[in-house]
This record gives structure tokens, sequence and C-alpha cells, in this order.
């Protein structure tokens, strides 16, 4: 593996914030930053003072805080067609930013140049060097973007190369090679890169898009042949399919070729920072994402189980612990008593593998398997079944009865489902009513009610997820309905599922085990 | 671009099905393979009928159906170390499944021999050639899957190269060389495919894991090194990360490339198909998605929003309508009048394109589909809009009331609900009430009813398929739910779409619009 370093540029914050859905309040856009310099990444790009507003104030604030490493970055194109950069407002807005870094982005598709800008060729390549000029006499470390370059070149290579020779002469210290549509092949970005970098030199970046699906392996090609600096989003958002994603990129630099990129201590903090920016985003994060989705160390077939068992490089490209992520088994049809037991040892480290509980455990979930369970991602549930064996644990409390009810056209105007339930803890009735957006919000917020009572720390669970699945859907409206819950206190989440042929019962039976994790788990703190 | 043929070998249902929360029915199955089969794929692999019982079921019936192109394919093991291939179970079951294709996975890692099989090196190429020929022998075309190729390869070369050479001179017609735990560099694949070429030549095959997101770039560098098959699943899903994404590598190939694949014509459905896949995978295909995710081809940025209207190249690596997708801008959505007229054109033939209908209707599915509507398989609702506004049709009953109750414990002993409704039909007043399977299966039993009284030719309507998806899931219990309901009268099916807050709301809507759409078919019949 060849010692190189590689700088790691994050655009989460600029470009980013172009994906669909995506949206940064100032609050966010801090934790963010300070999250990413805090496992070194090199640059943080994090916003176009010159086109948004809400920017500048970000960039007085981000000020005031210190930071390990990272260089924060302000984003803006070259000055605008026959206009002096002292007089060019976007640029303006740029030194007003006051950040170390700055970002320039300038045309070199001489297609976009004529039909996009609408001027000379010869007009762009000056305001391409004007701008960067004017930037590093202000003291500024200049960036450039080289915007649709692999474009650029495949149609007119002499004057992509020219754009980008013209950048560096002015003074810029980094030129990035941007594949702005997302549409060159790898293949393709390996031959270019390797031109550019043996006729212009320098530090080259390397800055891609994901509408072919290759946005990492384009990235990681450039890196092998020459580039050193990457640019991209942490979890991969950004406009149209996303950017290049970096916490796939950065272990497979490290991990796969050697280079040096972010602190080597931190790539075991991959998953946590990850799973951090996708809540701060509020998206979820892919179960799939390489290295750092929940399912990227899950397995599921039996006999893969087994391997693993035997040898974990048998079905694992590298130990999940590297990058702080975990292995899992996905209790499923095809999963036998040994995979079972390596899960119960983890709750109760002492028992043995010939335990009856083992067994009885087993029989259970096979027999909830058969009336529809499935418990992939629904740990809580599975962790229940467990103790309700083992642990031999009372239920915290009883239900007496619920009623829900729905009518069209409702009485209180919108549509609307009400839930009365009554519930006993500890000897003492509880009764209580909501209404709700459907039966199952409704018989949520009752029993919550209720519970309050009893259990103040329930005030800070909420659900963060509900998916339903029609079983058989064959037989349509009556056949078994599967409901999956995903619940929350703000410091752990977890998931519990139910069947029934009714979907008020099937998630009243999830919202229940949720309720009954969350005091179970409480109650074994308060042991110790 | 050259002119190459590379097959499409799909494992949706066999290695899609490994993936976290998958799970299909044997009509699920069967729907996949028709469309499947429809766009043109060469290779369908179904399951495992060693492994899964259930599998073996699929078999039997997909012998009915007549197929266009696409070949069945059954997966097993090569035979058990020190036994004769007649006498193994699993190969037993493979000739069982009765299919045109059986493919055989074998080890080309000495280190899965060794340590996970424990079985000597030469027992492991004797089971690999004993196994190919007694299937060869049996009139099957085997497809020699190379388990962990990659890592053999870079282990131990010699041995890894000799398994697939016993493979090839055993009778495969395709040597598959998978990237099993998808840790292999994409230029590594390219080195290592070349290398094979050369030295056994014949029909190579890849198949990758996206365990670091470079499955598709992996699949494609392959293709470009002369692999001339190519395995995955349509959206990518399968164990851990998921395999390689068909619905990205054949436009990548087609497009980019030349390459052909699928049929030409039917490159503009791929965005349907995966779509549709999705739908019956019950899982939310990634807005992200490359090529057919509903942001692909979605622009943000008021920049790229201008550029766009100016040159669709500017920000757009190929043309959305290749690929069944729209362009759409996020800020004012423009788009769909052309694909609206004609659709409109197949129920009225004498409408002009001018008509302001086209445009009434256009806004009114931009409406629908702000609303959380998706109107892929929900032709029927589609129709009723067209007809809502083109015809003037009136609604064939009024509802006056529903009301909807469900209680636990429940009086009547097991779980249910139960629904009273009123309608009026023609002035006349109906009143009726049902106990069903949950609030809509009651709601479904109480509507027919009450009005089989006026339309007797409902009573052969019933609902074969009803999905539920919520939306928005982050918002749990709260957020829109979008039910989708299938219906038959024994000759034709239909499909209906409803949303809202509320699942008993979103199916009433559903159920209205499929017996809405009955009744209007009906009455069309008897006016010619």
């Amino acid at each position: 593996m060849e010692n190189r370093n590689v700088s790691i540029f994050d655009s989460t914050l600029r470009d980013g914030a172009q994906g669909q859905g995506i949206s940064f309040s100032l609050e966010d856009k801090l934790k963010i930053v300070k999250v990413l310099d805090d496992i070194g990444v090199s640059y943080i790009e994090a916003g176009n003072p010159g086109s948004n507003p809400k920017d500048m104030e970000f960039f007085k604030r981000i000020k005031d805080i210190k930071l390990k490493k990272a260089k924060i970055a302000a984003f803006g194109s070259t000055r605008r067609p026959g206009t002096d950069p002292a007089q060019d407002k976007n640029l303006q807005n740029l030194l007003e930013a006051d950040t170390e870094v700055t970002v320039i982005f300038g045309k070199s598709w001489d297609f976009q140049v004529a039909d996009i800008l609408r001027t000379s060729l010869e007009e762009n390549l000056n305001m391409i060097s004007d701008t960067i000029k004017y930037l590093v006499k202000n003291k500024k470390e200049v960036i450039f973007d080289a915007e649709h370059f692999f474009d650029g070149y495949k149609d007119n290579k002499d004057y992509a190369l020219e754009s980008i020779k013209r950048a560096k002469s002015a003074g810029a210290n980094v030129i990035v090679l941007c594949d702005t549509n997302g549409g060159t092949l790898p293949s393709e970005i390996k031959e270019i890169v390797e031109d550019v970098i043996e006729k212009v030199g320098g530090n080259i970046g390397i800055h891609c898009h994901d509408d072919m699906g290759m946005a990492v392996a384009s990235s990681i090609v450039a890196a092998q042949a020459g580039a050193n600096h990457i640019q991209g989003t942490f979890i991969g958002i950004g406009e149209r399919c996303g950017n290049a994603n970096l916490s796939t990129i950065i272990p497979t630099l490290k991990l796969k070729l050697g280079y040096n990129t972010i602190e080597d201590k931190n790539i075991s903090r991959l998953t946590s920072v990850a799973r951090f920016i996708a809540e701060i985003s509020n998206i979820t994060l892919r179960d799939e994402s390489p290295y750092v989705g929940s399912a990227a160390f899950a397995h599921k077939g039996g006999m893969h189980i087994d391997a693993i068992c035997k040898a974990p490089k048998a079905y694992e490209h590298i130990a999940p612990e590297l990058v702080g992520n975990n292995r899992r088994f996905l209790i499923s049809e095809v999963s036998g008593k040994s995979t079972i037991f390596s899960q119960v040892k983890k709750i109760f480290p002492n028992i043995s593998k010939e335990s009856e509980d083992i067994q009885k455990i087993t029989d259970r979930l096979k027999e909830l398997e058969y009336e529809g369970y499935q418990f992939e991602g629904a740990e809580g549930t599975v962790e229940l079944v467990m103790r309700k064996i083992v642990d031999k644990y009372k239920p915290f409390f009883k239900l007496n009865h619920f009623k829900a009810f729905a009518e069209q056209p409702s009485s209180a105007g919108e549509f609307s489902s009400s839930v009365m339930i009554n519930i006993t803890v500890d000897g003492k009735e509880e009764m209580s009513a909501a209404e709700g957006n459907g039966p199952v919000n409704a018989l949520d917020k009752a029993l919550r009610k209720a519970l309050e009572v009893f259990y103040p720390q329930l005030n800070d669970v909420r659900l963060v997820d509900y998916k339903v699945r029609v079983l058989d859907s064959e037989s349509a409206t009556s056949s078994k309905v599967r409901v999956l819950i995903e619940s929350t206190d703000g410091v752990q989440n977890w998931s519990t599922v139910g069947v029934s042929r009714d979907i008020i019962q099937a998630s009243w039976i999830a919202l229940v085990d949720s309720i009954e994790y969350k005091l179970i788990k409480d109650s074994e703190k308060t042991k110790f």
C-alpha cells in the first residue's frame, strides 16, 4: 500500500444543500462544521455568500468558533463578463465572508461559455485569471472548481486545459476537475486525470456526481491516477443523484490503498459521524450504505452466518469495528440455534449453549415467524422475547380495554380517529382519550398519556418510523398485516414489530413492545 | 461506441431476497418474473430449491407461464465433499426444479475450501467438475458462479484459475467471477478480468456487491475488459449493501458505451419497471437512484434551472425521456403534458392536443402527486381523473356517512372491526353494516353490501391486492399513508390509489375509485 496524502473537502453545507428536501438551519450548519472538523476533514465548504444572504450570517458566526484543522471555504463564481473584480458584488461578498479559503468556479467547457454564459472564449479565460489574481492579492487561498471539465475536455481539449492553466498561473492552490453532470465513465476519468497531471501538474482535485452511480469509483480512480484532493459530501447528499460519498471514499482510500486522509484514529468514528449528519440533515441514512449503514455487516443466509462464525473474512471485506460499525445476524426463517445463542449471550453473558432456554427462544421465534413476524430490524421485540423466557420478567401495565372510532364525514371537521383506553398499573386504574391522524396515531397518544402518570420518562419517547406490510397481499384487505415501529428516547433507538389480521391490533402489539422495551432498559440501569 | 452484446442476469428473487427486510410471496415472484421477461432480461435466477421449500412451489408454477425470452435459473451449490452427484439431495432438488438453466456456485478461494468447507483443495475441484458434468448430462445449461473469485485470485492465483478451468472443461456455459464480499477495487477487477479472459477465454460473467459503493463501476469495468454477462438485481437489493444495480448498469452500457443488453425500445421502460419492482418489494425506491429515481433529473439551484432552459445538456448527462424518467424543477413544476395527451387519447381518440382539458388533467395529476399520490400501477385512478374532466361523468353513489369501530378485548371474541355505512343511489337511501378483519376489510364489505342492491354486478368484484405505504416515515404514525388496491371482476384487473393522513380514509378513497371504475366500464359497454 502506498503512503500518500489526499485532502478531503466536504461540501455537505453547499452542494449537499442542493439535494431534494435538504434545508439546513444556521445551528445545523454549525453542528456539522464542528463534527467534520473534529474528525479531521481538511476543508469545509459552507455556502455561497453572494447568492444566499442566510449564508453570510453563518460566516459571521463561524469566526467565533475555534477549529482544530479544517479550513472554512466560501463558494462563488468568477467575475461577470466585462466587469472589474473590485466592482463585482459577488466577489465583494466573498471577501466580506472573511474565510481563509475561497472556492471559485469557472467554465471549462466551450459550449457552456458560448450558450449559457454567452460571452467570448477569451473573455471567459480572463474572468478566471482576473478573479483568482484579485482574491490572491486579498490574501485568500484559492481553490478553482473547473466546472464541466470532463465534458469540456471531450469536446475541446485545448480550451479545457487552457482554462485550468490560466487558473493555476493566476495563483490557484488547487485545480479541481468537476464532472458536473455525472456522466463521465471512470475509465475516462482515469485517462483525463493522468493527462492533466502530465500537462498541468500541481495539486489536482476531483469533484464527482452520482448520476451513473459511480461517483465514489470515479473519485477513487482519480486518486489512484494522482489527484490529491477529493470533494464530496459526507453522506452523499446533493443535487439530482447526489455527490461523491465521503463516508465511503475515506475508508476505501485508507483501508484498501493506504492513503492518508483524516487522522487514522478517527476512521473508527465514521459510522457515528455519518449517522449524526443524517440526523441533522433530517434524512434516513440508508441501511445499505457502504461501511456505515446498519445493514453493511448484516448477515441473513444461514450458510453465510455459519461461515462468518468460522472466520469473519468469509463474508466481510473488512472488520466492522474498523469503521465503528457492528456485525449483525438477521434473525430470519433460515437462521438456526447458533445465531440465536450468540444473540442471547449479548444480553445474558452467562447463559450456556445447552440451556433449555435457548431451545425455547428458538421455538418461540419460529412460531412467531410462522404467524408472519419478521425480526430483521426489530431487535427490540427479539430482546423482549428473550427476556420474557430467560428473565421471567413481568409486564409494566395491564390493558383493560381500548376502543377506537372513526367516522366520515367527521363531526370534528377534518377526518380523524379517536381512541379511549383504560389500563392498570400496580393496582391503580387510569383512563385516557386522544384524537389523532388515523387510529394508530390516536392509540399511541392515548396509551402514552395514561402511562406517563406512572412512568414520566415515557415523555421523552417518540416514534421515528412506522412501516406497514400487508402479508400475502393476494387475499387483500383480510390478509395479515405486519407493523414495524422505530422509537427513540433521544439517546437510543429501538424497533419492535406486531402482526395481526387487524392493522390496529398489529400496531397495538408493536406499541406495547416499544414501551415495555424502554421501561425494561430503564429498570436495568437502576439495578446497578 | 462499440457494438457488443452483454447478457443481463437478474437475481432479485434469489440474491435480492437476502436483503434486509426483503421477503417475496409466490405471487410477488411471478409478477417480477413477468416484467423482467417482458423488457428482455436474458436470465432470471429465481431461488434455491435445495435450501428453501417455498421456492419449489414457485418452480412448479412458473412452468405454466410462457415467457418471451428470459431463461429461468435455479441456484444451488456443488455436491457435498465425498458424495456422488446422483445421491446429493441438493442436486436432486435442482433437477426437480426443472429449469432450463442451473447456476452452481463453488469455491475459488483456497482459504474458503480449507477453513469453511473443510475439505482438500483437490476434492473441491472434483466437486466443481463432477457437479457440472452431472447437470450437463441431465441437459442443463450450467452457469458457474466462482464464489470469492477475486479474493481467491489475490491469495492464490493458480488455484483460483484452476477452479474455473475445471468448470469450463466440465461444460459450464458461462464462468461468473464473483466479488462475493464486495471488497475488490475496480482497478483490480479490470486487471483480473483481462487476465482471466486471456488465460481461460469463453463467456466470462461478473457478479459484484456494493460494500464499497462501487458494484456498478466494477461491473462496467468488467464489461469494458471483455465480460459479456452481468449479474445483479434490478434495483440493487441484496445482502449487506446490496448487489450491482441493473437499472443503472443497463442504461450506462447502452447510452455511454453502445453495448446491447435488453431490447433498445425497452430502455425507455426502465424507470417504470424499477418503480414497479420497488413497489412489489415493498421498499421505497431512493429518490436519488441514478436514471430511475424521482430526483435523478430534478433541478433545484436557480442558476441550474436557467441553464437547463437554455440547453438541457448543461446539467443533464442524458435526456430523461431515454430512460422513461422526467425532468423536474423543484421550485416550479413544468412537465409531462405530451405524455398525458398520449394517455388521454387512448380513452378519447378525438381529443386535440390543444384542448384545455389536457391542461386541466395535467394540473389535477400534479396537484395529486404533490399530495403524495403516485400513479405507477394505479391506472384505474388515472383513468377516472381523465374521465371526470373530459366526460363530466357523475358519481354512481353518494356517501352519507360511515362509522368504524374497533375494541380490545372484543365482545365478538377475536379482535375485529365493524363498520356501518349509509349511501344514496338515485335518491334511494341504503344502510348496511359489516364486521371484518380490520377496519378496511369491514368497510369494503359494508360498502359492497349496500351497493349490490343497486348494482348486482358488483357481486363479481373482489380485491386481489392491497398495499400500504407510509410516506415520509420519519414523522411516523401521523404521516401520510398511500393505499394501493387491485380489484378484479374475474375478467379484468384494475388498480386504484388513495392518500390521506388516515389509513381508513386513504383506503376509502381507493375503494370508491375501484367501484366507480368498474361501474363506468360496464356502462361504457352498454352504450355500444
